[in-house]
């Protein structure tokens, strides 16, 4: 039979979980974390915004939950708190538990402490990692797990695994360009809103920690766009109109939100390590061409006759798939 | 937490093969099946063509090579033979298994024996289903699985697997009518070939078994199709072209095919159970309308600006999204 173990399955339940929030943990990269304890899943968790705790924190602290039948009264995503509490269980507390993340544990302190001191003070059974942490100054994690005597096994979904983190490969040397499309299954756009409240939201937690938002300047003529982050209630991002002409109603919605600035041009700073979020339509996206390095889509579910739709040569290719609401949404790297 | 346990994951798994036959199974339902032993997991099947071993036999295969470390020597799609060789095992042989399937284990003989007395006899650790079976005279698996003392859990991901089932239904009663259609990220036809080689097979497989194939009148003229199995090497499907009158030029291949009936009409048998597959373009899809039960798409890596697309108003809802080579096919019912 083809290769397949429980590992496997667990760690894609890691990853799959972890791609729900890719993008919207920028700066840091998508992480899961899946925690088993005789045979049964106890926790699935993923990192979701920068600053808060890590994947495998999340994971214990469900795992706890769900073996003691407490539930915790202070804020979860306080990774301070969850580490601090996490430190007085008895240390053999986690010791049927084996924890699947799918990058290496942090050995440094940064924003938040290190997930691999406390793995090695909590000593589970086994750690299962799908790939090692790339960035020099943040590995060790693993080395700091097996010098406590911890079993550690590294390399399961690790292709997988590489691509979950090629965004956050790429946005510490450089630039990362994303373009968002939203289109109907039939690749129609426009007509109003298409997608579901679950993809507007993770629209607006992807506008909301991004570096800048570059929008087509003749989206903004035509759809005349507020571009905030009201799903979410965050500051509304930094925007660059991209257009060579200044010719832009200051009555249309985006000029007036507050704490923003709005800048009008043709030239995106592609060196800088960031995150560019790009929305706009078929012009927008061949102007950008081989600047974009990838295209997530929000699938509505429906066929519409609409005019409207991307008439664009590009080569993709998918790398991942998952409902979002009643949508599909497909990220894919472009060729 | 969000209830989530092992038997939900390992269910999802068995769910995700089973519909990677759907359709192809014709006149059977899609089934998967999955086993655990000692908490790992050793085989994950699915039924793959009516007339072979149903799911749960070929992961009972799958599992004996496993445990065994032999490999068998028959053809495993032979139901008779699979059934004869796994009663030869020794009782016990499967006593520390679990065996998850998508549907009830038959208690009829049909074409195969029954899988249920099969199971009866083998004795797992348990048996976890995820819906019953909703024909009389299919029915009773579970209870021939209880009464020899072995445990049963029935439901886990039970709309899940009800969704599965769905065109089985349908075709017990009358026809089942999926319209296929292969299309470019951004919604564009034409153009030559989009699809990925395994998308391709599936097709071929699809025309294999249904009942008929429909055709517009249009793609006939202007694609001049051959319409037959030659990625698998079966039998071309009769067909109907949907048009009302006869116009066709006789040297187009489709009608040099041996073997086939060609009907030329704009009626379509929609009462007796059967499976109808139709292809086509938009003006196939707009003439169909509210006599399509399903689409099924499969969507090519990449944007292309091509003219054609399917420039129709209709409302789906997804069910099931896979790979399919570097192709992503997309399931959704017609609303």
């Amino acid at each position: 039979m083809r290769k397949m173990n429980s590992h496997t399955i667990y760690m894609q339940q890691a990853l799959n979980k972890a791609w729900q929030y890719q993008g919207v943990t920028y700066p840091n990269p998508a992480v899961g974390a899946l925690i088993v304890c005789n045979n049964e899943i106890i926790a699935l968790e993923a990192h979701q915004k920068a600053g808060t705790s890590h994947a495998e924190v999340l994971a214990l602290i469900q795992a706890y939950e769900t073996l003691s039948g407490e539930t915790i009264s202070f804020d979860r995503f306080d990774a301070h708190q969850a580490h601090e509490f996490l430190y007085t269980l008895p240390q053999n507390f986690f010791a049927e538990c084996i924890v699947y993340v799918t990058l290496e544990p942090c050995s440094h302190v940064g924003k938040t402490p290190s997930c691999a001191s406390l793995l090695a003070h909590i000593q589970p059974k086994k750690v299962v990692i799908a790939t090692l942490d790339p960035i020099k100054g943040h590995d060790g994690g693993m080395k700091r797990l097996q010098e406590q005597g911890i079993a550690v096994e590294v390399g399961v979904c690790e292709a997988e695994a590489k691509a979950l983190i090629e965004p956050f490969m790429i946005w510490q040397q450089r630039a990362f360009v994303l373009f968002k499309i939203a289109q109907t299954s039939n690749g129609k756009i426009g007509g109003g809103y298409l997608s579901s409240k679950e993809s507007l939201t993770h629209v607006h937690q992807l506008r909301s920690v991004c570096t800048r938002m570059v929008i087509g300047g003749n989206t903004v003529r035509v759809d005349r766009p507020t571009l905030d982050c009201r799903f979410t209630g965050d500051k509304a991002p930094d925007i660059t109109i991209y257009s060579r002409e200044d010719n832009f109603d200051r009555d249309i919605p985006l000029f007036a939100v507050p704490n923003r600035e709005v800048v009008i041009g043709d030239r995106i700073d592609l060196n800088t390590p960031s995150f560019i979020l790009v929305e706009g339509g078929g012009g927008m996206l061949r102007a950008l061409g081989d600047k974009i390095d990838w295209v997530l889509q929000y699938q509505t579910p429906k066929f519409s006759s609409h005019d409207s739709s991307y008439p664009v040569d590009m080569a993709l290719t998918f790398l991942h798939q998952n409902s979002k609401g009643v949508d599909v949404m497909l990220w894919s790297r472009k060729l």
